[in-house]
């Protein structure tokens, strides 16, 4: 698996608001898959939980994540990042807001619930932009 | 994690031809996450792979998936289905042109590669069709 920094055509698809799908190991070792906003930011993805999810629990034991992200404009473009994810409080919901920002234009509208974001330190990448996915 | 069936609004979105991601577990114990065409058939989930593909090694040892679909027509509905997945030969390729012609309406291009099928029991699932993706 190649190693960061990606090519910049890469970049550039991490960089719009793409449909997305993080992945983690549960505690018993099966995979678990979830939809997910994310901000590529300085070579680094961001995400951000309710503090409530229970894969916040998975993360602190399995920091390692996968992240797939769909290019919008095409069906046949993906970038799928591997990395350990760091992570951190939200306390003033300054991440969620960025991220929201960057999908809706507005910020996060539920402002009554705490949130953890995590960074994603990349490790390898594949990609994939060109034929079907299969 | 509610069982299957699945409610009939959620398996409509699983029927139509939507963009899917399906997460797998390699044997260092990280996850690993691909774009994937799938086809939903009788309450399970097809896909197919090239028989070079090296996560085939790491579902015949953890044959543990998870598979989120996201809703083509709205950001905010995905739906997540974890299950394990039994592999078996495509010989005459059937599957992948089955699932090619969902995708596409054609049969699927490349003639010759061997191809391996992978059916995914449905022991739970996840869904979220209304808020946004975090």
């Amino acid at each position: 698996m190649p190693k960061p920094p990606l090519p910049s055509h890469l970049e550039a698809v991490l960089r719009e608001p793409n449909p997305a799908v993080l992945g983690t190991v549960r505690p018993d070792g099966k995979p678990n898959t979830v939809a997910t906003w994310y901000l590529w930011e300085n070579g680094r993805a961001l995400v951000n939980m309710d503090m409530g999810r229970r894969r916040l629990e998975y993360l602190r034991e399995n920091p390692n994540v996968s992240l797939t992200v769909l290019d919008r404009d095409s069906w046949y473009r993906h970038v799928t990042v591997h990395g350990r994810i760091a992570l951190e409080d939200d306390p003033g919901l300054s991440d969620i807001d960025r991220i929201a920002r960057h999908y809706t234009g507005q910020p996060y509208a539920q402002r009554d619930r705490r949130r953890v974001s995590g960074w994603i330190e990349i490790e390898g990448w594949f990609a994939w932009d060109d034929g079907p996915w299969t």
